[in-house]
């Protein structure tokens, strides 16, 4: 008999034409359908808490998938571990409700942006963040995002909104920090993470609010001009959308 | 007029033969030789203050060279690593004394080896860190370490001693530490990060040591064995080479 599993998914999105499924081109969806399916010896259907773009990072993504198979969940971990490449690392397998639906069971979801503005370019972690060749001034940063939090129509920070579907969002939380490297001897703080938690994202929010707030944080914006562009509803208006690299969804959140 | 200029490396070696010149390879020392060559239209010769294996990763690397240049120290740190591929970081460039040698003055370097131990497997420290299926009993790690300490003829943590060269080095220091992942969201303390200061390293001697002290803490090799090993300066008797990529040259120090 079918079970219904929930799985927590990490991955390097580097070589990857994003989460979800595209003909002809190599996706993380994809990859885990693959080994399921070869285990199942029939196709599985994996649906993720939402879609990731190409070249975008998770530690935490969350998905479902039905399926009967002689294994507990541990050996079905191992599986699938063993089975996927290097870079799409399976953290966790649980049995869930047959009711269970990542997408829209998901209440919430935790976002982090990795920028560098250290002197030299940087070595372990450059695959993971934007690097900027200018200072960041986080307090301006930390000063503008104060007119994003809440629920407001986020068209403005939204890529090819569509028509008939709402733009409303609530986010609830933008921190943004100076932070170590681990994987580098010295202790400079030379990396900024930005930490969006919210209730939903639209396509590419995340990266132009990013952008918008680099663009404060270079002196490029002023704080106060990002509720205009809120109120705006207008792409045009705000900043660049931040390259995919730097960005990784943390965390799903279910009640 | 020439000066001569010291210089402080990063590199990620996944993708090298090593630091050292070698026919029909790719290195680093070529690497940085090729667009020092290309700047002063003529061959560079770049002296390291050691070697390092293929896939071996440094942050510190020091060498020097001559060159004749109308640039200051910025200018031609901008320059190399605006033509240096990403993952070669020239961290630092100062003038330094004509008698400067960054091999023959060098007296202590340190290198740090990176162990990962976590339940599931790495992900983006997957090319920094060696992953062992066990949990390492760092305590026992750290018991062993205390017999390797001080001045010895390192004789069975060497590959290929040279019969008429010495195998005695000053290993003053070996500290082993769990740390936490800054890229990785939890902080589960999964890394074990080996520190290994002294005035000279044969070859493969750190990735010898890490081996034989990793067989210690996978409860392989007893602690006071390790005492036994080293008396016996034979490399048969000792653990295991642990794989290049969890090695890091942190530092070379000089008077």
């Amino acid at each position: 008999m079918k079970k219904n599993y929930k799985i927590v998914i990490g991955y390097d999105g580097t070589r990857y034409f994003g989460w979800e499924h595209q003909p002809d081109q190599v996706t993380i969806q994809g990859k885990i359908e693959d080994v399921l399916a070869h285990l199942s010896e029939a196709p599985v259907e994996v649906i993720g808490a939402g879609r990731t773009d190409a070249g975008v990072h998770a530690e935490g993504m969350v998905a479902h998938f039905p399926l009967d198979v002689d294994m507990n969940v541990t050996e079905l971990q191992d599986y699938m571990n063993h089975y996927l490449p290097d870079d799409i690392v399976i953290k966790e397998v649980r049995e869930a409700s047959d009711r269970f639906h990542a997408r829209y069971n998901a209440i919430g979801k935790t976002y982090r942006y990795l920028c560098y503005d250290g002197v030299t370019k940087p070595l372990f972690d450059r695959k993971y963040v934007w690097t900027l060749e200018q200072r960041l001034d986080i307090a301006r940063m930390q000063e503008a995002a104060q007119y994003l939090i809440g629920e407001h129509d986020f068209g403005s920070f939204c890529k090819n909104p569509q028509k008939k579907k709402s733009t409303v969002r609530t986010v609830d939380r933008i921190e943004i920090t100076r932070i170590s490297s681990r994987m580098e001897q010295d202790d400079t703080r030379d990396y900024i993470a930005l930490t969006f938690h919210g209730n939903g994202f639209l396509r590419n929010m995340v990266r132009i609010l990013t952008g918008t707030l680099v663009g404060v944080g270079l002196g490029e914006i002023e704080p106060e001009r990002v509720k205009e562009i809120l109120e705006a509803k207008n792409r045009e208006i705000a900043g660049v959308t931040a390259p995919a690299r730097g960005l990784c969804l943390m965390s799903v959140d279910y009640m």
